[in-house]
């Protein structure tokens, strides 16, 4: 059940449009029944907005990557500006979040220093029924997952347009990073292993030129599209990880403790059973 | 049961040291009973010339990496200026073998191009009694494992000195390939994963300084000495898979067809069951 914005947002005293939130004029905020029409982003927004609110001082925090995870960063930041969060230590999952929070003056550290977190928040591009994400759209998968599994608590912030019935349901990728070397070999077989479920595998390709996407790892992203449910998604992560060539794949699986979905009725609060 | 090299070499008119092989001259050449003193290069020359019996024109070759599989691309390179053998396409297996097979003017080719590989020959540097290898002492683990896990026969040669009745078994390094990004963190999940096994978990350096030692891929090598068996090789495998950071690991587990295998007392070969 969704929790509605108003007439009270988030928990907080504040109004959407005090806590930064711009609501088109057009919404009619007097009404506590009739929905405003807010925009994807300000979803995003408010999504991370709650996530942050379970952030406690001292935390070692994951900090994740994406048009989503940017604003927990942004949000986190400005907390301990106002004092009200102390003694942070952030591990950005991407060489863009690091650089974010630099420029914002989160202290940052690593997990050779830091192999034990917290805390991660972080977007996704899918999430089904049983809390299994696609991630790496972005481009950032790795280093995600390594930070990620290895959080106490792992919470997942979307607007309602991620949510999938299976995971590939929504039509659009799921990425596989992999080595760039015979990458069309590695990415042959990608597709054959899930040639049942209709699979189309891709390079993904960066500019104008078509050059191939470089991760942050140096490495090359296959795109998988999926028709249809692959199934068992534990047995097909393991067939996808023993293919020599494959570095690391965008299922992140029983690995998010708590997700939250902003939606236009409200906020919904899916925790792991 | 092994074949022994006397009185005839290898299944050639020629003797051992017509055959370019290298017999000190404390050997007693004339009995068919008492075995030369061979060097372990000498054996690893003997198993490489004895798999590339298998390699007939028109084949497409994995070529292996390594001191043994030097020998094997030699050898496949003099029989191609003999015209005992025409046109093979060579897949090195690496940067190093590339350039020997360059050099050799062996005719290569990528695995984007030939997919599928008649039949591949390679060094390993342990063999367990399944024919289970351990591979990647030298660096070239992950070219090697994608050229020869699509190989219709794989032969693997090797001195005695190799064998050895658990994987692990020789005390030396069972090589794991991972990304640079915070490899002391994958070191550490490593070594916690063969917990029971006494398992140690080491950087493999380079150089003077001891600096990393850098993969064709530009990843680095942790390097897990084991005191134990680690039992289920399959599993073992999949634990190691799954760690976001590993890039691949060293054990070529059912992957090997054939195992050539120089002694003091002559040739076995063993086939798999």
């Amino acid at each position: 059940m969704a929790i509605p914005y108003f007439p009270k947002f988030m928990g907080s005293d504040k109004s959407p449009m005090a806590a930064g939130l711009l609501i088109p004029s057009s919404a009619p905020l007097s009404s506590p029944l009739a929905p405003p029409i807010l925009t994807q982003d300000e979803l995003k927004k408010i999504a991370a907005y709650k996530a942050v609110e379970y952030v406690r001082s001292g935390m070692v925090l994951g900090l994740g990557t994406g048009s989503t995870a940017k604003h927990a960063v942004d949000r986190i930041a400005e907390l301990l500006r106002q004092g009200k969060l102390k003694d942070i230590v952030g591990i950005p999952t991407s060489k863009k979040t690091y650089e974010q929070a630099v420029s914002l003056g989160i202290p940052l550290s690593d997990l050779d220093s830091h192999p034990v977190i917290d805390l991660a928040i972080d977007g996704a591009d899918e999430v089904d029924p049983d809390l299994n994400l696609v991630k790496g759209r972005g481009g950032s998968l790795l280093r995600e997952k390594m930070v990620e599994c290895v959080c106490k608590k792992f919470i997942v912030i979307v607007d309602e347009s991620k949510l999938v019935e299976f995971i590939g349901g929504s039509g659009l990728a799921m990425p596989v990073e992999v080595v760039p070397y015979c990458w069309k070999f590695t990415a042959v077989r990608l597709q054959s292993l899930f040639e049942d479920a209709g699979c189309i595998a891709k390079l993904r390709t960066a500019g104008e030129n078509g050059e191939p996407y470089v991760t942050d790892n140096e490495n090359y992203i296959v795109d998988l599209y999926l028709e249809k449910d692959i199934g068992d998604l534990k047995a097909a992560s393991d067939r996808i990880l023993r293919l020599a060539g494959v570095v690391e794949h965008g299922m992140f699986l029983d690995m998010a403790t708590t997700v939250i979905v902003a939606g236009e009725l409200g906020l919904t609060i899916k925790n792991k059973q």
